[in-house]
């Protein structure tokens, strides 16, 4: 998507360790018209087809994934990240490695609101090693649901974790594939 | 505001420790078309003229806030909550107590995107013991900004937050007042 990815290269910022800062319109200060010409993309991407949910996972998903929910008229979901050791019963529940805080952290999401009937669409700011979104199509399958496809705004490709999900089979699309970020600056995929 | 009310009423459940329960359409499950006539709401409410940012904190605020900063043409920035010694320089904190956690917790947000200059509005999806808005206004105070008011979905009125910060001048609008809710169900604020 040219819109996102000229923002990028206007005012993302390389940091060392390959952090792409984007913290001015993405994940700290959200530009809600950018998350809407987001949402109407995705809404061309995938066919959404008796869609029931968006899914997205706290805390920076959740702009995005609220702004899509609306778009395509349905509620947004968020899975919760495990801060006790107090879980209530009837939760899904997925242990994900977080590469942000170096340490195991559990997903959750109330089976109440998910179930074989649900036709969802995950929605992410982020894609790195797609950690954050094994999680959620783990809970996916666990409640039954079919999934529509993982709607992204920014892939790190060079982290590998969307090729790993394409290999699964599932439909990731994301908005702008960073190949390469460094002093020299950034190369999006399948771009000269 | 009766749309919401009705919802609580219909919806919400009540458990040990004046504990509601709202997640069904507020901070679990999203109903979008609800935050939108909440927004507009909230734009009822204020006078908003010359609104530059909507301002909320992670997690559970991000949802209305987003709508809301859309509704308004204005960006949101939703303020961190600290998980590591790691703090960058060039951000305003604010240290609160978090009853959620039983522990303290930084708010931070970065002082590029708040300055002087700046009108803002505070959204937040619950108001209990004020303790996550105290922070944010510290915010605003300490980046020198306006603040126009603070827009709450839910106040739970006999925890006293709310009161508090109006005791102080803030212009605190929360669409449900909840002064009661027990085994014998919920009463809001100036209901017969």
């Amino acid at each position: 998507m040219q819109l996102l990815k000229d923002r990028i290269r206007a005012e993302g910022r390389v940091l060392p360790g390959n952090i792409i800062k984007v913290d001015g319109f993405l994940n700290h200060r959200v530009d809600t018209k950018l998350m809407r010409e987001m949402a109407k993309e995705f809404g061309r991407l995938f066919d959404l087809t008796g869609l029931t949910a968006v899914l997205t996972v706290e805390a920076s998903g959740i702009a995005l994934g609220a702004i899509c929910a609306e778009e395509f008229g349905v509620p947004l979901i968020f899975a919760k990240k495990a801060k006790s050791d107090n879980i209530e019963g009837g939760l899904y529940q997925s242990e994900i490695f977080s590469y942000t805080y170096k340490k195991k952290v559990t997903l959750l999401m109330s089976s109440q609101w998910l179930g074989p009937k649900d036709k969802v669409l995950i929605i992410d700011d982020f894609l790195a090693n797609g950690e954050a979104l094994r999680g959620l199509v783990d809970i996916v399958r666990q409640a039954g649901a079919t999934l529509l496809g993982l709607g992204i705004a920014i892939e790190k490709g060079f982290q590998g974790g969307g090729d790993r999900l394409r290999a699964q089979g599932e439909n990731v699309q994301s908005l702008a594939i960073i190949e390469r970020a460094d002093e020299n600056g950034i190369v999006f995929r399948d771009e000269p």
